[in-house]
Protein backbone atom coordinates (compact mmCIF):
# COMPACT_ATOMS: atom_id res chain seq x y z
CA UNK A 1 0.00 0.00 0.00
CA UNK A 2 1.65 3.28 -0.93
CA UNK A 3 1.26 6.80 1.04
CA UNK A 4 -1.36 7.87 -1.58
CA UNK A 5 -3.94 5.25 -1.54
CA UNK A 6 -3.82 5.69 2.03
CA UNK A 7 -4.49 9.58 2.29
CA UNK A 8 -7.38 9.49 -0.35
CA UNK A 9 -9.38 6.62 1.11
CA UNK A 10 -8.72 7.81 4.48
CA UNK A 11 -10.91 10.05 7.13
CA UNK A 12 -10.69 13.87 6.78
CA UNK A 13 -7.46 14.13 8.66
CA UNK A 14 -7.98 16.98 11.56
CA UNK A 15 -6.00 19.99 11.58
CA UNK A 16 -4.33 19.75 14.22
CA UNK A 17 -2.68 16.26 14.03
CA UNK A 18 -1.94 17.83 10.18
CA UNK A 19 0.57 20.52 11.85
CA UNK A 20 1.72 18.14 14.52
CA UNK A 21 2.91 16.05 11.73
CA UNK A 22 5.73 18.14 10.04
CA UNK A 23 7.35 17.75 13.96
CA UNK A 24 7.05 14.43 13.75
CA UNK A 25 8.84 14.29 10.16
CA UNK A 26 11.18 16.72 11.36
CA UNK A 27 12.60 14.55 14.41
CA UNK A 28 12.32 11.16 12.79
CA UNK A 29 14.54 12.30 9.42
CA UNK A 30 17.03 13.72 12.35
CA UNK A 31 17.17 9.95 14.00
CA UNK A 32 17.08 8.89 10.35
CA UNK A 33 20.37 10.83 9.86
CA UNK A 34 21.85 9.60 13.20
CA UNK A 35 21.34 5.81 11.99
CA UNK A 36 18.70 5.39 14.54
CA UNK A 37 16.65 2.02 13.31
CA UNK A 38 13.66 1.97 15.86
CA UNK A 39 11.90 4.96 17.89
CA UNK A 40 8.55 4.90 20.05
CA UNK A 41 6.00 7.23 20.28
CA UNK A 42 6.99 7.71 24.24
CA UNK A 43 10.50 9.24 22.72
CA UNK A 44 9.17 10.96 20.11
CA UNK A 45 7.12 12.91 22.72
CA UNK A 46 9.91 13.41 25.15
CA UNK A 47 11.76 15.58 22.09
CA UNK A 48 8.32 17.11 20.63
CA UNK A 49 6.51 17.78 24.13
CA UNK A 50 3.57 16.77 22.75
CA UNK A 51 1.47 13.80 25.00
CA UNK A 52 2.67 10.37 23.41
CA UNK A 53 -0.96 9.00 23.38
CA UNK A 54 -1.79 12.40 20.98
CA UNK A 55 1.17 11.09 19.14
CA UNK A 56 -0.08 7.37 18.54
CA UNK A 57 -3.49 8.73 17.62
CA UNK A 58 -1.69 11.38 15.60
CA UNK A 59 0.01 8.34 13.54
CA UNK A 60 -3.15 5.71 13.60
CA UNK A 61 -4.08 8.18 10.47
CA UNK A 62 -0.94 6.86 8.66
CA UNK A 63 -0.58 3.65 7.27
CA UNK A 64 1.85 2.44 9.35
CA UNK A 65 1.91 0.28 12.74
CA UNK A 66 4.59 0.65 15.36
CA UNK A 67 5.50 -2.31 17.24
CA UNK A 68 5.05 -3.50 20.89
CA UNK A 69 8.10 -2.58 23.25
CA UNK A 70 10.36 -1.44 19.81
CA UNK A 71 8.35 1.05 17.99
CA UNK A 72 8.42 2.49 14.52
CA UNK A 73 10.87 1.69 12.17
CA UNK A 74 12.58 4.77 11.68
CA UNK A 75 13.15 5.19 7.85
CA UNK A 76 9.88 3.71 7.25
CA UNK A 77 8.16 6.08 9.00
CA UNK A 78 10.28 9.21 7.32
CA UNK A 79 8.79 7.75 4.05
CA UNK A 80 5.18 7.38 5.11
CA UNK A 81 4.90 10.42 6.91
CA UNK A 82 6.83 12.41 4.13
CA UNK A 83 4.38 10.72 1.07
CA UNK A 84 1.29 11.37 3.78
CA UNK A 85 1.98 15.11 3.87
CA UNK A 86 2.86 15.48 -0.05
CA UNK A 87 6.53 16.72 0.73
CA UNK A 88 7.82 14.09 -1.39
CA UNK A 89 5.37 15.46 -4.72
CA UNK A 90 5.74 18.85 -6.44
CA UNK A 91 3.14 21.11 -6.04
CA UNK A 92 3.20 23.59 -8.77
CA UNK A 93 2.65 27.19 -7.39
CA UNK A 94 2.48 30.39 -8.25
CA UNK A 95 4.00 33.93 -6.53
CA UNK A 96 1.36 36.83 -6.31
CA UNK A 97 3.20 39.87 -5.56
CA UNK A 98 6.65 39.80 -6.17
CA UNK A 99 8.23 42.45 -3.78
CA UNK A 100 10.12 42.48 -1.08
CA UNK A 101 8.41 39.50 0.74
CA UNK A 102 7.19 37.38 -2.60
CA UNK A 103 10.67 37.31 -4.19
CA UNK A 104 12.29 36.44 -0.77
CA UNK A 105 9.96 33.62 -0.91
CA UNK A 106 10.70 33.04 -4.23
CA UNK A 107 14.52 33.13 -3.58
CA UNK A 108 14.05 30.46 -0.73
CA UNK A 109 15.08 27.28 -2.30
CA UNK A 110 13.60 25.05 1.10
CA UNK A 111 10.26 25.67 -0.04
CA UNK A 112 11.02 23.24 -3.25
CA UNK A 113 12.05 20.66 -0.44
CA UNK A 114 8.49 20.59 0.60
CA UNK A 115 7.32 19.88 -2.41
CA UNK A 116 6.27 23.63 -3.19
CA UNK A 117 7.60 24.27 -6.91
CA UNK A 118 7.22 27.96 -7.45
CA UNK A 119 7.16 28.05 -10.99
CA UNK A 120 6.25 31.89 -12.07
CA UNK A 121 5.59 34.97 -10.61
CA UNK A 122 2.74 37.45 -10.99
CA UNK A 123 3.03 41.56 -10.42
CA UNK A 124 1.65 44.78 -11.78
CA UNK A 125 5.02 46.96 -11.57
CA UNK A 126 6.48 47.71 -15.28
CA UNK A 127 10.11 47.30 -13.40
CA UNK A 128 9.64 43.85 -12.54
CA UNK A 129 7.45 42.13 -15.21
CA UNK A 130 9.71 40.47 -17.59
CA UNK A 131 12.19 39.91 -15.03
CA UNK A 132 13.12 36.36 -13.53
CA UNK A 133 14.38 35.56 -9.95
CA UNK A 134 16.88 32.74 -9.85
CA UNK A 135 15.28 30.78 -12.94
CA UNK A 136 11.42 32.34 -11.58
CA UNK A 137 9.83 34.50 -14.65
CA UNK A 138 7.61 37.57 -13.55
CA UNK A 139 4.45 38.14 -15.71
CA UNK A 140 1.94 40.88 -15.67
CA UNK A 141 -0.70 39.85 -13.49
CA UNK A 142 -3.23 40.68 -16.30
CA UNK A 143 -2.05 37.50 -17.88
CA UNK A 144 -2.76 35.58 -14.42
CA UNK A 145 -5.78 33.77 -16.66
CA UNK A 146 -4.56 32.79 -19.52
CA UNK A 147 -1.32 31.73 -18.12
CA UNK A 148 -2.70 29.48 -14.74
CA UNK A 149 -2.95 26.46 -16.40
CA UNK A 150 -0.17 26.39 -18.82
CA UNK A 151 1.77 26.79 -15.54
CA UNK A 152 0.05 23.76 -14.22
CA UNK A 153 -0.26 25.56 -10.57
CA UNK A 154 -2.88 24.84 -8.31
CA UNK A 155 -1.40 26.77 -5.29
CA UNK A 156 -0.89 30.65 -5.08
CA UNK A 157 0.93 32.45 -2.37
CA UNK A 158 -0.61 35.82 -1.89
CA UNK A 159 2.22 38.40 -0.54
CA UNK A 160 0.82 41.65 -2.37
CA UNK A 161 -0.01 44.95 -0.18
CA UNK A 162 -3.35 44.56 1.94
CA UNK A 163 -5.71 46.46 -0.25
CA UNK A 164 -5.24 44.30 -3.10
CA UNK A 165 -5.03 40.78 -1.57
CA UNK A 166 -9.20 40.32 -1.99
CA UNK A 167 -9.01 41.70 -5.50
CA UNK A 168 -6.18 38.88 -6.60
CA UNK A 169 -7.87 36.45 -4.32
CA UNK A 170 -10.46 36.72 -6.22
CA UNK A 171 -8.66 36.98 -9.60
CA UNK A 172 -6.64 33.43 -8.89
CA UNK A 173 -9.29 31.68 -7.72
CA UNK A 174 -11.50 32.61 -10.67
CA UNK A 175 -8.36 31.94 -12.99
CA UNK A 176 -8.75 28.01 -11.28
CA UNK A 177 -6.26 28.26 -8.25
CA UNK A 178 -7.70 26.02 -5.05
CA UNK A 179 -5.29 26.50 -2.97
CA UNK A 180 -4.30 30.33 -1.59
CA UNK A 181 -1.53 30.56 1.07
CA UNK A 182 -2.03 34.34 2.38
CA UNK A 183 0.95 36.17 3.81
CA UNK A 184 -0.98 39.78 3.48
CA UNK A 185 -2.38 40.57 6.89
CA UNK A 186 -6.06 40.14 6.25
CA UNK A 187 -8.75 37.59 6.19
CA UNK A 188 -10.05 36.58 2.87
CA UNK A 189 -13.08 35.50 1.83
CA UNK A 190 -12.93 32.46 -0.61
CA UNK A 191 -15.71 30.09 -1.92
CA UNK A 192 -16.32 27.02 -0.48
CA UNK A 193 -13.70 24.18 -1.90
CA UNK A 194 -10.76 26.45 -1.43
CA UNK A 195 -8.22 25.96 0.41
CA UNK A 196 -6.89 28.66 2.64
CA UNK A 197 -3.90 28.78 4.69
CA UNK A 198 -2.71 32.40 6.61
CA UNK A 199 1.16 33.11 7.64
CA UNK A 200 0.62 36.59 9.35
CA UNK A 201 4.42 37.57 10.16
CA UNK A 202 2.64 40.67 11.83
CA UNK A 203 0.56 38.53 14.48
CA UNK A 204 3.68 37.11 15.14
CA UNK A 205 5.62 40.10 15.89
CA UNK A 206 2.67 41.83 17.46
CA UNK A 207 2.77 38.85 19.88
CA UNK A 208 6.90 38.96 20.83
CA UNK A 209 6.89 42.79 20.75
CA UNK A 210 3.99 42.89 23.60
CA UNK A 211 5.56 39.82 25.77
CA UNK A 212 8.72 41.55 25.49
CA UNK A 213 7.74 44.97 27.38
CA UNK A 214 8.21 44.17 31.28
CA UNK A 215 5.79 44.39 33.22
CA UNK A 216 4.39 45.53 36.57
CA UNK B 1 -2.01 59.60 26.83
CA UNK B 2 0.67 57.79 24.73
CA UNK B 3 0.14 54.28 24.21
CA UNK B 4 3.34 53.12 25.89
CA UNK B 5 1.92 53.92 28.98
CA UNK B 6 -1.46 52.45 28.04
CA UNK B 7 0.41 49.12 27.41
CA UNK B 8 2.63 48.47 30.53
CA UNK B 9 -0.46 49.96 32.96
CA UNK B 10 -2.80 47.58 31.12
CA UNK B 11 -3.60 43.90 32.51
CA UNK B 12 -2.26 41.46 29.86
CA UNK B 13 -3.70 41.33 26.75
CA UNK B 14 -4.84 37.84 25.46
CA UNK B 15 -2.98 36.73 22.73
CA UNK B 16 -5.88 36.07 20.17
CA UNK B 17 -6.42 39.66 20.86
CA UNK B 18 -2.62 40.65 19.87
CA UNK B 19 -2.74 38.59 16.81
CA UNK B 20 -6.33 40.31 15.36
CA UNK B 21 -4.87 43.60 16.15
CA UNK B 22 -2.88 43.59 13.25
CA UNK B 23 -5.84 43.19 11.07
CA UNK B 24 -7.36 45.95 12.08
CA UNK B 25 -4.68 47.76 11.80
CA UNK B 26 -4.03 46.85 8.25
CA UNK B 27 -8.00 47.46 7.58
CA UNK B 28 -7.65 50.90 8.96
CA UNK B 29 -4.96 52.01 7.69
CA UNK B 30 -6.05 51.34 4.04
CA UNK B 31 -8.80 53.20 5.24
CA UNK B 32 -6.99 55.97 5.91
CA UNK B 33 -5.20 56.24 2.76
CA UNK B 34 -8.57 56.31 1.32
CA UNK B 35 -9.26 59.40 3.35
CA UNK B 36 -12.02 57.95 5.80
CA UNK B 37 -12.61 59.93 8.36
CA UNK B 38 -14.58 57.41 10.82
CA UNK B 39 -15.30 53.51 11.47
CA UNK B 40 -17.48 51.52 13.37
CA UNK B 41 -16.82 48.19 14.54
CA UNK B 42 -19.74 47.11 12.77
CA UNK B 43 -17.77 47.82 9.55
CA UNK B 44 -14.84 46.44 10.63
CA UNK B 45 -16.16 43.54 11.25
CA UNK B 46 -18.10 43.61 8.10
CA UNK B 47 -14.81 43.64 6.63
CA UNK B 48 -12.59 41.38 8.81
CA UNK B 49 -15.07 38.77 9.34
CA UNK B 50 -15.05 39.00 13.07
CA UNK B 51 -18.00 39.34 15.32
CA UNK B 52 -18.23 43.40 15.66
CA UNK B 53 -18.38 42.86 19.54
CA UNK B 54 -15.06 41.08 19.52
CA UNK B 55 -13.77 43.70 17.96
CA UNK B 56 -15.54 45.86 20.24
CA UNK B 57 -13.81 43.87 23.43
CA UNK B 58 -10.89 43.51 21.69
CA UNK B 59 -10.44 47.33 21.13
CA UNK B 60 -11.53 47.80 24.78
CA UNK B 61 -7.51 47.27 25.60
CA UNK B 62 -6.02 50.46 23.79
CA UNK B 63 -6.66 53.73 25.01
CA UNK B 64 -9.38 55.01 22.41
CA UNK B 65 -12.92 55.18 23.01
CA UNK B 66 -15.25 55.12 19.69
CA UNK B 67 -18.01 57.77 19.46
CA UNK B 68 -21.33 56.70 19.83
CA UNK B 69 -23.05 56.10 16.28
CA UNK B 70 -19.76 57.37 14.25
CA UNK B 71 -17.13 54.89 15.71
CA UNK B 72 -13.32 55.52 16.18
CA UNK B 73 -11.78 58.08 14.20
CA UNK B 74 -9.70 56.20 11.64
CA UNK B 75 -6.58 58.29 12.25
CA UNK B 76 -6.25 58.17 15.57
CA UNK B 77 -6.79 54.42 15.35
CA UNK B 78 -4.46 53.97 13.33
CA UNK B 79 -1.93 55.57 15.58
CA UNK B 80 -2.76 53.89 18.62
CA UNK B 81 -2.68 50.55 17.14
CA UNK B 82 0.81 51.02 15.63
CA UNK B 83 1.95 52.25 18.40
CA UNK B 84 0.22 49.66 20.92
CA UNK B 85 1.47 46.85 18.34
CA UNK B 86 5.11 48.36 18.73
CA UNK B 87 5.62 48.75 14.73
CA UNK B 88 6.34 52.19 15.17
CA UNK B 89 9.42 51.65 17.44
CA UNK B 90 13.03 49.66 15.86
CA UNK B 91 13.00 46.81 17.83
CA UNK B 92 16.57 44.93 17.10
CA UNK B 93 16.65 41.42 15.97
CA UNK B 94 19.68 38.97 15.10
CA UNK B 95 18.89 36.22 12.07
CA UNK B 96 20.66 32.88 13.30
CA UNK B 97 20.79 30.61 10.28
CA UNK B 98 21.65 32.46 6.89
CA UNK B 99 20.87 29.61 4.79
CA UNK B 100 18.13 29.72 2.03
CA UNK B 101 15.09 31.02 3.80
CA UNK B 102 17.15 33.44 6.81
CA UNK B 103 19.06 35.38 3.84
CA UNK B 104 15.17 35.62 2.37
CA UNK B 105 14.21 36.96 5.49
CA UNK B 106 16.97 39.32 6.10
CA UNK B 107 16.16 40.63 2.54
CA UNK B 108 12.89 41.14 3.40
CA UNK B 109 12.48 45.49 3.81
CA UNK B 110 9.14 44.73 4.93
CA UNK B 111 9.52 43.69 8.37
CA UNK B 112 11.32 46.57 8.78
CA UNK B 113 7.92 49.10 8.15
CA UNK B 114 6.64 46.57 10.81
CA UNK B 115 9.75 47.50 13.33
CA UNK B 116 11.82 44.32 13.03
CA UNK B 117 15.39 45.61 12.74
CA UNK B 118 17.57 42.50 11.72
CA UNK B 119 20.78 44.00 12.77
CA UNK B 120 23.13 40.95 12.10
CA UNK B 121 23.35 37.57 11.06
CA UNK B 122 24.91 34.46 12.09
CA UNK B 123 25.87 31.40 11.03
CA UNK B 124 28.80 28.34 11.08
CA UNK B 125 29.55 27.76 7.38
CA UNK B 126 32.52 29.62 6.57
CA UNK B 127 31.43 30.90 3.06
CA UNK B 128 29.40 33.08 4.59
CA UNK B 129 30.92 34.29 7.90
CA UNK B 130 32.22 37.73 6.85
CA UNK B 131 29.75 38.62 3.82
CA UNK B 132 26.85 41.25 3.81
CA UNK B 133 23.28 40.56 3.01
CA UNK B 134 22.46 44.14 1.57
CA UNK B 135 23.88 45.84 4.45
CA UNK B 136 23.42 43.51 7.08
CA UNK B 137 26.80 41.80 8.64
CA UNK B 138 27.25 38.01 8.86
CA UNK B 139 28.94 36.77 11.69
CA UNK B 140 30.40 33.64 13.04
CA UNK B 141 28.08 31.82 15.29
CA UNK B 142 30.87 31.33 17.56
CA UNK B 143 30.68 35.21 18.31
CA UNK B 144 27.13 34.76 19.10
CA UNK B 145 27.51 35.98 23.14
CA UNK B 146 30.21 38.39 22.82
CA UNK B 147 28.04 40.45 20.06
CA UNK B 148 24.70 40.13 21.10
CA UNK B 149 24.78 43.14 23.66
CA UNK B 150 26.64 45.53 21.22
CA UNK B 151 24.24 45.03 18.56
CA UNK B 152 21.09 45.47 21.20
CA UNK B 153 19.37 42.90 20.09
CA UNK B 154 16.67 41.26 22.62
CA UNK B 155 14.79 39.17 19.29
CA UNK B 156 16.71 36.17 17.56
CA UNK B 157 15.11 34.89 14.81
CA UNK B 158 15.88 30.78 14.38
CA UNK B 159 16.44 29.57 10.90
CA UNK B 160 18.54 27.08 11.20
CA UNK B 161 18.30 22.98 10.13
CA UNK B 162 15.88 21.41 12.89
CA UNK B 163 19.00 19.41 14.30
CA UNK B 164 20.45 22.91 15.11
CA UNK B 165 17.25 24.52 16.03
CA UNK B 166 17.29 23.52 20.05
CA UNK B 167 21.06 24.51 20.61
CA UNK B 168 21.32 27.51 18.60
CA UNK B 169 17.99 28.39 20.48
CA UNK B 170 20.08 27.31 23.72
CA UNK B 171 23.39 29.93 23.06
CA UNK B 172 20.54 32.55 22.47
CA UNK B 173 19.30 32.26 25.38
CA UNK B 174 22.15 32.24 27.51
CA UNK B 175 23.68 35.06 25.97
CA UNK B 176 20.53 37.52 26.84
CA UNK B 177 18.23 36.95 24.17
CA UNK B 178 14.56 37.65 25.62
CA UNK B 179 12.60 36.60 22.80
CA UNK B 180 12.79 33.59 19.79
CA UNK B 181 10.46 33.82 16.08
CA UNK B 182 11.39 30.02 15.46
CA UNK B 183 11.01 28.82 11.46
CA UNK B 184 12.43 25.51 12.56
CA UNK B 185 9.86 22.71 12.39
CA UNK B 186 10.42 21.62 16.05
CA UNK B 187 9.05 23.15 19.44
CA UNK B 188 11.76 24.65 21.34
CA UNK B 189 12.27 24.17 24.99
CA UNK B 190 13.00 27.65 26.76
CA UNK B 191 13.35 29.05 30.25
CA UNK B 192 10.32 30.62 31.46
CA UNK B 193 10.13 34.18 30.63
CA UNK B 194 11.54 33.89 27.27
CA UNK B 195 9.22 34.93 24.49
CA UNK B 196 8.89 31.98 21.88
CA UNK B 197 6.56 32.30 18.10
CA UNK B 198 7.02 29.63 16.13
CA UNK B 199 6.27 30.35 11.99
CA UNK B 200 5.66 26.52 10.83
CA UNK B 201 5.87 27.13 6.39
CA UNK B 202 5.74 23.50 6.65
CA UNK B 203 2.93 23.07 8.55
CA UNK B 204 0.76 25.53 6.81
CA UNK B 205 2.32 23.50 3.39
CA UNK B 206 1.12 20.19 4.75
CA UNK B 207 -2.86 21.42 5.57
CA UNK B 208 -2.55 22.69 1.74
CA UNK B 209 -1.76 19.66 0.25
CA UNK B 210 -3.70 17.39 2.05
CA UNK B 211 -7.03 19.55 1.19
CA UNK B 212 -6.44 20.01 -2.25
CA UNK B 213 -6.67 15.82 -2.52
CA UNK B 214 -9.86 15.15 -4.19
CA UNK B 215 -11.94 13.17 -1.97
CA UNK B 216 -14.76 10.24 -2.59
Amino acid sequence: MNSNDTRTSAPLIPEPTLRRLPWYLAYVSLLHTRGVAYVSSTAIAREINVESSQIAKDLSYLAIKGKTRIGYEVGELERVLRGFLGFNRDHNAVMIGVGSLGAALIADSGLKRYGLDIVAGFDVAPAVIGTTIGSVPIFDMARFAELRRPLGADIAIIAVPVEQAQPVADAAVAAGIKGLWNFAPCRLRVPDGIVIENTSFYAHLAVIYNRLVPRP
